[in-house]
């Protein structure tokens, strides 16, 4: 407990362990496997809660995917994992800002995400699921092959939580290719679907 | 009911009218006033459920956000407008990601967003708060002129949903000096306070 | 053809017309329709041939198709058209850099073009295909609705020139529904194909 | 050939070795010392080739040039090298594209690419030409000195390819100072030549 | 008096006039023909007083140099100019901050302004030298066309003020050629100078 | 002496050391401790001085801070310091210039420098005075933690030096809570002032 915190201080500017003020005002970046807050559909609120929002606790934060995805700015396009087991299936999201780096081009009078970057984030939470964890320090290569029945549905926009579902449909290990189905929603809604097919490294 | 179809759609390249095909497939880009829809704590899930976030409605989206403030990218720090009375207070949030373009910076070692960002995010806020609806087409000036109390009590990182409130707690109208209470929460835990002086033109 | 000379000119810092000495050095930014200027294989070169690139001539350069097109930096993926037939399909290209702006992310140790973004680049050039020539200050809406049988044959990378062509196969104009066969060359190579569904407002 | 296959696909996330149906998929990024493949004027073009640009081989592909020069995004003008004698002289290009950094202020209007930074990539190329392959691990110091008989004359757009050629024509090795007489050109085009002074470290 | 104070609120966030506080706190951005304020070496420093630095009074301030120049964001390299004479010269600075788009990518080790810059901030002060102020609403066009004699002496850093003057040498108006000496330093250290060509449209 | 300069020129493009030609161009990047010069008011002026600013002497510059500070682009905000002691005070600055990247959204119309970056700029100054020189090579943890009578009385414009001082007003040792007086200046002008809180790790 003690060193799960000097862990999460230690890393506030990268260097190392926090005094006890610090330690006394620091918390998890991201408390890991705790309730999931949000406000629900009438519920009640007191002074205060109208100011609560999502808290969606993270099996995987974004230093741990930055482990995984070579990925970088201005490319990457998982901000956190919520639900993951390794070759079969992974719940991440994005959140969506005006602040994103594409949407000053995309457009200029109206800002949508792209829909590739959609299908984009998709691919890298399926790489998410398919790198070996026993292999954090060397992961396996993979690359984006191809995409099927990709449609995407409704616009994608500033504010949106894009929530994202992975799952390994087929995987022939002595190719390294990998199906999975892939969902992408904002609320209750399906944005965007498709099938992609990564090829895995050995 | 159709003629708001007809709204959404003609801006979605930011043009003309759409044809039928289109008005089936777009939806308003945020639906408005609908139900909160969430994930409640302990909620069963059936099937894709997993995949469900947060879509919190808008009372003002990033365009009518837009219409209103000044600030663009990369300086608009808010996404979305869930509450609001003119001169009074306002509720809105920023969503996080890595692909905010402060975070390559802030720090190379680890994306934290910086507490600056969060006051001015909600100083943003405040401006709408104050600017005068009957005066859309030609808003007032303001600018921002002081910060009291300010404390930051916990890192923001990419995956939050930065949940902000601004309270009118005194408004000098011949001098146009406002002050405000403002709080940023992510889920239940505020993570910065401060009492904004905005300086309104008139 | 001095009127010609004279657009380009005036066009150089966007102002005015220019001075004799101007006229003698401008060239038209883009000679229409000339000849197709490449080094031909095994072709004799005389001192500095060495030195000589293509030339592909537009038949749309970028500010055209900047006035069909709302896309802009840095989600613009198109640079030149070199055929067009309204309805039918297009050739086009994008020249690929390193200082293209997602290289840094994709990736820090190698630069790859995101196969995502050339389905992108596709899809845009797909999109000049179907706007309407006579409607060019009022062009119609159109959005991208879905992707079929993509795959991406060969890494891309900064060099390349992504050769594109998309040719309408099927067009419901009732529903404004087109779908259309996309490919991207790097030289004799095909690197990328994919059915594109477009999505035309009326 | 298995090997540089290997190193290729090796490469492509930046990791390790790659399955079969990686190595089926996978082609080296730059196909050395291949034949040129371009479309000659006037040639017959079968169905398809239409869509075929230039394939340029590299000498050196943007990898090997970063091994060299310490330039970095956004400041990288360089993206091929095709032919290469150290400390004589060089053959290499930079694709133009819309989605080059700087067009966005250079100008808003008409994107055209500022001459001082064709004439930086002809000095980037000086550098590869005067560094010692056998210090590729420490190469040596050099700056830029200065510049005599620069002329701009044409215009240079996106979906341009300048291609350009450094010819060193003095080298005093006691005080490290090179005269290189530098080119660019578009198609047959000479759009800009300088005579460049870089002074090596020793 | 107050209209001037008026102007330069009601540009303050672009729209209207301000409030009495808002006169009261705000100043011209940049007041004019003021004294020049800097510190004199071995001035007696009272308390606070080591914490004061130039304030170079513009003449023009950015805003009006964007209304002279098209260059824009990030390719705009004068800040201001303190002194001014039409076709006769001109004396302006462009500061040098670590936060230059450029310098990520020049150099990662170490952050060097490129020379190339250098000329172009220089022949951009040449470009509003040559601008007929009587036709401020329409501009001429004027192109840079060659630089002789270039010589870059010191290196410039992130700190510097980048200290120019532009005189023009030979002025042909039948032609609107225009040779220009320009020279730049960073104190009292001349850091690079040239002869500029530019080429004016009429 | 000499090797004062050899780091120098070693430094310049990152590597090795340099031949004589560069030893006799190069000069130290910032030259240490030597005269502050200025341009006095009412000084007359021979032929070339009008064309000399300020040249602000670096007691440590953009690389020793960025050895201190893990602030990178676009969030590294002192571009030198002048006057430091540790755990007592600093003085510093910023260069503002058009091309800082925050100006093209704050704001399009009018670039005036975000308030919050300027006390952002001053807590890193902060942090500067704080850091143990003697665990330069692991340098403490510290983060902003609170702000108290921030006040910004004029708008920072481009071509403004952002002089800056701290002064350590109190340190708790055992907390690392320690309490700082911050101001920037334009000229003679206070811009901004605030009482910082940073709280530091052990």
């Amino acid at each position: 407990m003690q060193s799960a915190k000097m862990r999460q201080t230690s890393l506030l500017a990268g260097y190392s362990t926090a005094g006890k003020a610090m330690r006394a005002i620091a918390r998890p970046a991201v408390s890991r496997r705790a309730a999931v807050v949000v406000r629900a559909e009438g519920e009640a609120s007191g002074p205060g809660l109208e100011a609560q929002g999502p808290n969606m606790t993270a099996l995987k934060d974004v230093q741990e995917i930055m482990d995984i995805l070579p990925h970088r700015y201005p490319f990457l396009l998982v901000d956190r994992v919520l639900e993951w087991e390794y070759g079969k299936y992974a719940v991440g999201y994005k959140c969506v800002t005006v602040n994103d780096n594409f949407f000053p081009g995309h457009f200029p009078q109206r800002a949508i995400m792209p829909g590739v970057l959609q299908v984009e984030a998709l691919a890298q939470l399926g790489g998410i699921v398919m790198i070996d964890p026993s292999e954090a320090a060397q992961p396996n290569n993979f690359f984006f092959g191809g995409v099927e029945g990709c449609r995407w549905r409704k616009p994608v926009v500033p504010g949106d939580v894009l929530m994202m579902r992975c799952d390994v449909t087929k995987f022939n290990k002595r190719f390294g290719i990998c199906k999975m189905a892939a969902k992408a929603y904002v609320g209750k809604d399906l944005v965007c679907e498709a099938e992609l097919t990564l090829v895995m490294g050995k």
